[in-house]
């Protein structure tokens, strides 16, 4: 029997950029959307980049999430190489913060378009969080798993502070 | 005869950022994509702003594109009144060139995502391109006319720089 | 017996922000100012914001400081949804130490203030001191204990610097 | 007979900040609140603000609102010079757009508390705005007046663009 | 008969950044370096910078200078694709000066190098220049034409000042 | 008998600034130059402050070297306070760096002249170096106690560097 | 008969830095202090700068003003030939506004001072201040040329600002 | 037996830069390519950088690797003292993340051209690279070392991310 594609794949320049990316993967979980994590470099490996981002929407993927840090080119490489929607993460970076990373992939030029959320941990959680939102537009399945995952979010947060001391 | 709801909603803070903005409403009519362009403002309009998106799924809307400058709160507050996916476009600020704008719209906190595209003109441009793909992944015909719009945009690229004086 | 609403609110978008903004706390305490201290996230929680922002001033309070961090909301939103003075405190960030911070809550477009203070614990103290400062206006109280903060201050700073090794 | 001091005083650091600043005494102007506007240098007239900042409370002044760029110290030296509440506006600097202005404002060391506003003209607005919210806590004349100005700023927000082409 | 591959070629992203790296090709001339100008865009013409770039060392180039604004890509993904030397030049963007074409071009993570140049025109002159100093280790002609304008630059630096009101 | 009133007087913003500043005092001792080392804090003794700095020429000290943190007007004031050539140290600040420290003390406006050094502990050092270089200019022993100081930094530098592993 | 060396060199990358350093020159004039006017190019004539900067106090000048932009290396290159004070001023770049010259300048070792100015106009006029101030340490005319021209400057502080249209 | 000069100069301002620029000759060990690794700092030891740099092509050198922090002068002086391609390395600086050493290197003048590469150990390993890549354009055993060692790079990137808990 034959696995389907999953929706989503998330993608990332390095194992490095796993520890922030494995927060999307984790919020997919939990919203119960399958995914494909992949390591693709732009810069290491820019064929394997070229051939599943050019195949990616015939291969059945929805949205790809698409994580890098420093000179970030993976995600806008990929929205070059596919029509679908594609979500960048920029992942912090040593000396700058990330903040390299954020402007490698925000300022895409006109033409091909990054969706990209914030530095690091956050930004990875709502890639994901994005990408089902978009799921959710044609799947009242979803839609409602997300409602219910914002209403829990929304619940979760305590009237008053605690002291931790 | 009712007009449906277009799928997608341009939303900006002020007047001033039309400027800015109608570069996504273009996009959306080069594409045949039927949109809402409307002033409202955060800060000066929060009961506008308010009732718009926690309305907007039910009214029809499939995607948000909010634009806004400075310390930029529409798109991030549409996102926390919405389930609906929103793409947020930083406006160029007068003193800090939109460095102000993309902070204040891209470093979302987990749990609302604003899928961030560049400052100014290209980003409202691929506001529209990005929205348009998420329209695309079930409409056959936006698809081709996205891929359309894809190949002519590459096919207008020329081969040798022209001298211009 | 009813609580009196206290002159100052102290909110912020999450309990991690209490470690920034119990320095204001422990300042108000200082300065035997009553204060209310609550979790309100924009974005996670926002009607608990627009309940309790537009409903601030007729509960009783005088002045509202709201500490935030990121694409810090709170702040901007809140002074959209009262007429009470509020004062921000941009919570230091993880990956731009609070330029993010800094800039989404300062740069308020015309029309709605936020008078901000600096970056993590000493703008959190100064908020407070602020806060009394306008209080102090109105209650020759409030006004000696607050010269007497001051001059406790500038008594305790020392003429010479001392080894600490 | 005598004038009484006006409830705000706006003094800025040099002639060349009153494009900016006329923006705050413009708008107290339209809300009915008189004010003082005067030069003073924290670097080329250091006794005139020693003067006047430390005798703005007994004169009867009640908020100050400080402009200046560059290097920015008026507003905090005015601070730690006197316990009346201070509301500092970065001049737009020629270089750094107004950044080292900002900063310099901003960043005010634990003690002695500037309330921020915006860079130029809109934080010269602000300025003006937070201190007649200041002023309104204990005149309810100028809390209504606010209220209205608050609503026709609102008011005055069209619902959709306009191209002015 | 067939015209020689030229050792250098210079690549932009798009035709209006050729009001920049038409410095490189007039530096070139200057030097009597021959030169091929193409525009390729990473984002817009993926294929034609592959095809381009994979081949650059089998057709005889020697060098490449790339140019690109934004979040620019250029550069980086050619330096992926070719083992050939890489200079890049950011081109200067129109909110952020530059800092956004900087920070993508020479940010690049360990393995695929990009010899980076200043911002703008400067940089676009000294891409030319550093090329010649690679040609010139092999070829003394080039070598001492290098040396000819090297010390033409240094004669014609005037001892003072001229006021040009 | 009386202390002969040294020729650099050391003063900084507060008790933690010592430790930056300390590498001053430790430069000039190590070239047998006397200094006196104060707290000065500009926002909170601003007396202390004015009657220091406007009694230093008549004191006789020759130069005054002033370090400081976040909003660092303690240089800059100072500037304004004594015709005494004040040289400013940046100290590195928690969330910014410094960088709002150096714009503070750096961007001074025409007329009040600060010489500013680098961040942190190198800029303490280099400020009791230039103190130093200015002494010199009219003292032969200080100068060449300086030129003996150069001449051995330069000899300290290896030829080659160690692993340290 | 032989001009004797003026007190104060004024060197400066290239003629367009001229606009900005001669502010300086024409502030020295202004304080009839005599200068020395020089381009001198770190990087196009490195020998030019090694035989001035060297052999510059040999030659009688007292103080070094260098101004430079971009990556400015003039003022420090010249600090580690001389023992003489350099006073720095970073000219405005196009680009990064002088971000690039000021971070060049002003962020040298531990080891060779470079005392900075701010970027531009205002710098070189304080650069031109700073050296009257240590000039003025050993003589007592211009030491009361100074205090008059600072004096002059504080009386030129107009008390209200006027509106210029 | 001489030695014969190896190819490539690594230089860097001081030990402490060695925890970065160790990362150069290790990759250039990698690939074989012999070395030299010196210290001259440009401020500290002006004459051995003169003399190395003016003497480095006669000495047989090919390419040069400099790498500074801060206000980092060696890269950019030492290509005004060289025809010799320099390769510059911006070292991680401690106040401001090397984002003042990446631009006082990559901001040269029009004129002289240093090809920046990233900061810290990433620069430096590309440093390594490109200097080789220059090297293999005329010696095809290097050409196939590079070859060899980029394509076991892409190799070694695996497929999927691995948990590292």
């Amino acid at each position: 029997m034959i696995e389907p594609t999953p929706p989503v794949a998330i993608i990332m320049g390095s194992q490095s950029d796993w520890n922030t990316m494995r927060h999307a993967a984790d919020t997919l979980d939990s919203l119960d959307i399958a995914h494909d994590d992949r390591i693709i470099s732009a810069h290491r490996t820019p064929d394997r980049m070229i051939t599943f981002c050019k195949g990616a929407r015939r291969a059945g993927y929805k949205v790809i999430i698409a994580g890098a840090g420093g000179a970030a080119h993976l995600p806008g490489m990929c929205a070059s190489l596919t029509p679908l929607p594609v979500f960048g993460v920029p992942v912090e970076s040593k000396a700058l913060g990330g903040q390299d990373s954020l402007l490698s992939i925000v300022q895409m030029p006109a033409g091909i378009p990054v969706g990209t959320l914030a530095i690091g941990r956050s930004g990875a959680i709502n890639a994901a969080l994005l990408a089902t939102s978009v799921l959710a537009l044609w799947d009242d399945d979803i839609a409602s798993r997300l409602d219910g995952w914002r209403m829990a979010q929304s619940a979760a947060v305590d009237e008053r502070p605690i002291d931790d001391e």
